[in-house]
């Protein structure tokens, strides 16, 4: 297949990219590079030495003797050259990670909110619409999240995109719809991937477009099998408070001997999924694509879920490390239950990596590895979700000051 | 008080914005003056004629003595000169009509979709985003859609905005959850009101935002109390295939002897209201705020339903005219029930004028007045929803070609 991985050069969207093209199918990387610029923006970066997307795909070559291209193309604002692109290179397939994915970063200032609502909502409408519009029958694979479904604390099933629901009729009877189930997002950033679900479930009622949507818990490690085979194909990890994931937060702080940081309670319940597991699930997807006419087709990509306050005590059992309790940046509930259907991915022969074997060799192969290039200062969380909530937390667990850095 | 009416140079802004001033209250309209462009554009105009805001607040001024006063303002695109303006001006409530509101407009081409999607998303969002930057307590009241529930053909009842499920825990009892009535738009344009709808209950649950938003059917008529107090006060009025709504076509096909057009079987069932109850129905809606962390305060504005058939020849009986059933340019049910619950303005007094009473002063007083101003080749529908459907619709009711005017 011909494949175009949109927003291919990010933290899932390149193992992706390495695992397809390794699997011999001809991959093209579109990508804005953005993720690179707010790096320099906020004056982080990765916790592993990431070359450049010219040089990756280089190595790549070398290394196997496949080629992966690479354009640099904004999807938000060059609809035209997005268009253009498609009509030219009439892929099977289309991967879309391009999105600005922390919900931290997204609450930063109204600056940051606008970027967000924009880039995402303008990448994905772009996309659809230029997909009916050049008439191109790509199988469309997207990136949501679990985010969309809100933490509710009712502690019901989570499944798989859609919900029944029983209406009652003006003559007594009760009709069973099913419904996109209610979504309830946490964050700007969270919204807009519920605002996704809205476009794509239009353009595949309205024009018969094939969507997949992968509604993915959080990602946890570096490697996969594609990435281990040069230093310089190396994943990116995020550590820093905005980008750096929960678990991967956690394992740097363990290695540099910072407190593991704990939100509230600790009592939020989320949903993981290793890097190599998230691969594997969107290659999946793409041999099960739903047929044009069909709804979009919904998974939940994650394998396990995890109190927040659990996952840092295992992290600190295996790296003796402490925890610290601070209070939430975020506005959401102390505590909350998570049960999450994964039964599709399951079906479908999905073998997960659990946290318990993966963990050790994440501390030991990455976390203590590249210790030495962390920025401590950059670890705090200082994005507050509203400006009540942002004057509670101006501290750092070393009880240094903090600044906000909007 | 003292409002901000957002798109008060609109079909129902400027009626709304003469009634708020004229109960006493300090109103500043803002608008960018795209619809005035996209007349431009199109190659059409308003069949009553409209003078410029400059000139309208003018006379409004030498006829009561009151001031309206205009900013010219994109919400879309000027996020810094909006916030500036809330920041100086703190209004105490805000009307929110700046969308482009027309669904055959936002399907015309791949640039009308974007536009559509671009203008409401981000008028929205950067309204939103504004008012939690400048921390003004406004209430804002949103003009939504009907159209955000969708046409089911299950013959239920539409609730004021909130729908009850009962979701099967993990214990096995049933929890009754409210949750937005499951939206399934018909078009862009609808679809850019169901995302405002997750906007406004993201800002309402993470910022205290007070906000109601207004479900509106089409709204049918011309006058208010206050546009009939000077020739040069009329409000605009839309005939033409993109931006006339059913009712006013057909008003103006009877008037200059065209055929009424009905798309379709005509089997279409919508919700109306008079342009005056919609003027009403926004006055009690701002005496009504929500208070901060309450739920979106969700009003159906809307007093009858109709099918389109039944309504075309109502028309058709008082004013003398035949009924021309053409090829649907939409993409949507053939046929289906609507039922819609409107209690709750019903029980804030509002006592609704009705089609029987109105239509024939409607018919006479505007349609056959301003007649002679009708450009009849305006009149059909060319917007479609698919390419596949635009292929369809090529010949208008008296036989002739059309052509696309994307
Ligand atoms: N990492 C996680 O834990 C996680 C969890 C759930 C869902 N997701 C989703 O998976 C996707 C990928 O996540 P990630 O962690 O790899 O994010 P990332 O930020 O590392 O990668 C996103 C990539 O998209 C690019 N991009 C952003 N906007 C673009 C635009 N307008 N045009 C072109 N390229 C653009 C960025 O430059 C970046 O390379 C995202 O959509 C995210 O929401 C990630
Ligand atoms: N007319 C109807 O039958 C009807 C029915 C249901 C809902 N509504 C809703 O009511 C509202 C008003 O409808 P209308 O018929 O008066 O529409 P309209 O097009 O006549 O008025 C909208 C006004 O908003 C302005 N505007 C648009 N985008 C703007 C922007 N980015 N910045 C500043 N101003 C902007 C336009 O210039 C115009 O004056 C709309 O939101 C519409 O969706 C209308």
């Amino acid at each position: 297949m011909k494949i175009a991985v949109l927003g291919g050069d990010g933290f899932v969207g390149w193992p992706t990219s390495l695992h397809l093209s390794d699997q011999g199918h001809e991959v093209h990387i579109l990508d804005n590079l953005s993720r690179r610029w707010i790096d320099t923006e906020l004056g982080v970066q990765s916790l592993t030495p990431m070359d450049s997307i010219q040089e990756r795909t280089r190595v790549w070559h070398e290394v196997t003797g496949r080629r992966i291209h690479f354009h640099l193309l904004d999807l938000a604002r060059d609809y035209d050259l997005l268009k253009g692109w498609l009509a030219e290179h009439k892929p099977d397939a289309i991967v879309h990670f391009a999105e600005q994915r922390a919900a931290p970063y997204s609450m930063k200032s109204d600056r940051h909110k606008n970027y967000t609502v924009n880039n995402n909502v303008n990448a994905t409408h772009n996309l659809l619409n230029a997909l009916v519009e050049t008439g191109i029958d790509a199988h469309l694979v997207h990136l949501g999240t679990m985010g969309v479904y809100g933490y509710s604390t009712i502690g019901a099933a989570i499944p798989e995109g859609y919900l029944p629901v029983g209406i009652e009729t003006m003559s007594g009877d009760t009709v069973t719809q099913e419904i996109l189930y209610p979504s309830n997002p946490g964050s700007i950033y969270h919204m807009t991937k519920c605002l996704d679900q809205l476009l794509f479930a239009f353009y595949a009622k309205n024009d018969g477009l094939r969507i997949t949507d992968l509604h993915q818990g959080i990602v946890w490690g570096t490697h996969t099998e594609q990435t281990r085979r040069h230093e310089q194909l190396i994943n990116r990890f995020d550590y820093d408070g905005d980008y750096g994931t929960v678990l991967n937060r956690f394992l740097i702080q363990a290695a540099i001997g910072y407190p593991l940081t704990v939100h509230g309670t600790g009592g939020q319940t989320r949903a993981f999924i290793h890097i190599q597991d998230s691969v594997r699930c969107i290659d999946i997807a793409l041999q099960n694509a739903p047929k044009a006419g069909e709804k979009v087709k919904i998974f939940n990509q994650m394998t396990e879920t995890h109190r927040v306050r659990d996952l840092a005590e295992m992290v600190g059992k295996i790296a003796g490390a402490k925890v610290s309790y601070l209070p939430n940046p975020r506005k959401e509930a102390a505590e909350n239950d998570l049960v999450v259907k994964n039964e599709q991915f399951l079906a479908l022969g999905l073998n997960p990596i659990t946290l318990k074997e993966g963990l050790l060799g994440e501390v030991i192969d990455v976390a203590k590895k590249y210790a030495y290039r962390v920025d401590r200062s950059r670890v705090p969380a200082v994005s507050a979700w509203t400006k009540d909530i942002a004057r509670t937390i101006d501290r750092d667990p070393e009880g240094k000051r903090l600044k906000s850095v909007s």
